[in-house]
């Protein structure tokens, strides 16, 4: 078998086997194929697209070429949830302990985030104390004692996903359905899920711009999930603003506490929810979809899931004093961007809003950026508002100077407002399973 | 700028810039640009093609990535002529002498063989003495002495070309019109001619298997010319059975020479008058074909061609006296192949008629292999020729018998028989420019 025969066979639109798909993930993760053969490969893929079939063979040669988490001694069945991304996403912070509560043991690997998107894990070492890189023994013995353990993903998880999506990275090729789809499956497989809830986001702050392409991916990865032998439902939800009011990331955990709290933003509240209550038809804990719902509901608002926040933050290390006291640190130094024209907020670039955060420093620019967790945004009006000339629309946490006349022209430019009325916009698009 | 962007840009089927390709290129040439970026921006090209403006951006890039050879001190036009690769095509061998006969100074420089198909510095070589690798000064010398000087393709013509043609061979982008047009037209143009013939073949021995893309790359490569200054006529010429009746170094130099004293075979004889015809046009030698023409039928009738080949051969060396009493030396070895039916040559699998020479030893394997010149094939009959079961088909002059039965069992399988009458093949298809 050659390299050079799969890419031609690609490149003429034919599928591959299993075999070769093998063959090349198994021949670039030894270095045995070059870069310069899985990129052309690459390419071809981006114009020629990959079955359902091939899209599972590669999903699980990625997820084969490192450690398969073995989760079975848990005794129970184990459910994870997957973002695609968007700004202000703190589903996680607050869905973990929610399904842990109704009793679906939580052993996730989160990500860091790069680019415009945050990620959980930065947003959980915001907490002081909080240690997100525990042995593999302590993640499981958190599992079993208080029902839920959360750590960074492990280098030896699918490594050779981590090296191809490196390659598209610089070779313009991860605008690619099915590479994207099987990049996100192969690292939930090895991370030993027995089922997957995907939150597929679209919008202007999502990888997907577009609803179809959203429900293309969403699609492509729930036949990935039967394929291999995964029960997986992807919930398409909107990306078009901030989730909730925050960015950042102890803003973001806090507006986490008060949704565990049982109050927070509605949108981030009802994603919670709508996620949760599919981890629990997944785990088998709920028959159908508003009985499990309406089980999330009573376990937020009466303060089981915060509690349960609470010992997860605790057995990793967190000081929780400074979350029961609402005292977790922020940046003192603020600005409010205010409207300059009266009507409603019609549009929000998201990317941009990330973006900002990003450039405050609460993202990384690249993989050595510092993290300030102290700093973001806070949004005030959110789309189909009503608002004044004058009035906040947003106010910046910044603790640096040097690149705050930049944030605050971007996010002037961020907040499209018209005179006409707004509908706000739909939450949840679809539910595929 | 980054190489990112503009493989993005390609990939998305805009036009690139001059600058935009400049910068791959050279960055290529330098090492900045890795191997994985430009296979990656090479099979975005095999899908969303190149415009004419483009492909003559990445000629001249390719061009000037090395020397451009100055032949201005000749003193005249010169004209060079290339072919896209065939069986059997010694025309280079008698083009060369006939029109440097004809007044048009020849400075050329030619390549090996490799695959199927033969190149005319290894044929050269076959004759014992001649050097295909002297000076530049030597080179020159030549030209302006005895009006022709033929040598091998020097590392420093078109570098970029030969580090992105090795790429491509690798990562199945080969098969792309403005790729290889760009290719071919960037040699020709670092080797400083002022005008280009082509011979684009097309047929079952060609790299353009059919009519439609062999019209399209000749198009593509006269448009280049044009784009770059340098006058260019393209001819397309049958490559469904060798060109003349012999395959392998010293039989197709005994061919040539058949041809140079007004004898040989007529498809051979017919394209180099053709291809000689539209040289003495660019070089403005000639008022039009038909004068052209005729001149030439005279000056290879009149032996004055064959004069010329001698004195060529002599200055780079080479043993006259053996051409002269038709004495090169090839191999004593010899089987005939006989037809197992009557019927009328139908069709002739050309790739293996010159992948069986290849085998023989007449070709190379890989770069290092060693060529033997007495080894190749004598066909007996070509397409159209009424055969009668038992009359030889081809005859097989070998050295080593370790591949022969494998030649003998393909040689048979190459020539089609059929009972129906079969019309001779057309020679000249079409002339673009």
């Amino acid at each position: 078998m050659r390299a050079y025969d799969i890419i031609y066979k690609k490149r003429q639109g034919y599928s591959l086997s299993r075999e070769e798909i093998e063959f090349l993930i198994n021949g670039y993760s030894s270095g045995k194929i070059p870069d310069y053969q899985i990129s052309a490969w690459a390419m071809a893929v981006f114009f020629q697209g990959m079955d359902d079939q091939e899209t599972a063979y590669l999903t699980e040669a990625m997820a084969r070429s490192g450690e398969i988490v073995d989760l079975s001694e848990i005794g129970a069945k184990v459910i994870d949830k997957h973002s695609t991304g968007g700004v202000g996403d703190k589903t996680s912070l607050v869905l973990g302990p929610l399904v842990s509560a109704a009793g679906i043991p939580v052993a996730k690997m989160s990500g860091r985030g790069l680019g415009h998107t945050g990620g959980t894990i930065d947003k959980l070492e915001s907490i002081p104390g909080f240690c997100t890189e525990i042995s593999s023994k302590e993640f499981l013995d958190n599992v079993r004692s208080t029902g839920i353990s959360i750590i960074a993903q492990t280098a030896d998880i699918a490594p050779a996903d981590k090296k191809l999506y490196a390659l598209r990275d610089l070779t313009a090729t991860v605008e690619s359905i099915p590479l994207i789809a099987s990049s996100i499956m192969s690292k939930k497989i090895a991370g030993g899920a027995d089922g997957i809830v995907l939150d597929v986001k679209t919008g202007n702050g999502a990888f997907m711009e577009n609803l179809e392409e959203a429900r293309e991916l969403a699609e492509k990865m729930v036949r990935i999930g039967r394929n291999v032998g995964r029960k997986t439902i992807a919930v398409i939800s909107d990306m078009n603003q901030p989730l909730g009011y925050k960015v950042g990331n102890t803003l973001e955990v806090e507006e986490a506490v008060e949704c565990l709290r049982g109050k927070g933003p509605e949108d981030l509240r009802e994603l919670c929810l709508t996620l949760g209550a599919n981890m629990l038809i997944l785990a088998e804990k709920a028959a159908d979809f508003r009985t499990g719902y309406e089980e999330l509901t009573d376990l937020l608002d009466s303060g089981k899931a915060y509690e349960k926040f609470l010992d997860f933050v605790a057995a990793q290390g967190g000081d929780i004093e400074l979350i029961k006291n609402d005292d977790l640190s922020k940046a003192d130094k603020r600005i409010m961007i205010e409207a300059e024209d009266s009507g409603f907020v019609s549009s929000i670039k998201t990317r941009e809003i990330g973006l900002c955060a990003m450039l405050l420093g609460a993202g990384r620019d690249n993989k050595e950026s510092k993290i300030d967790y102290e700093v973001g945004l806070e949004l005030k009006k959110k789309i189909g508002d009503r608002v004044n000339a004058g009035e906040p629309l947003v106010e910046v946490y910044y603790n640096k100077e040097d690149r705050l006349d930049e944030v605050i022209r971007r996010l002037k430019d961020a907040f499209i407002i018209k005179k006409e009325k707004q509908e706000p916009l739909i939450l949840i698009y679809e539910i595929i399973e």
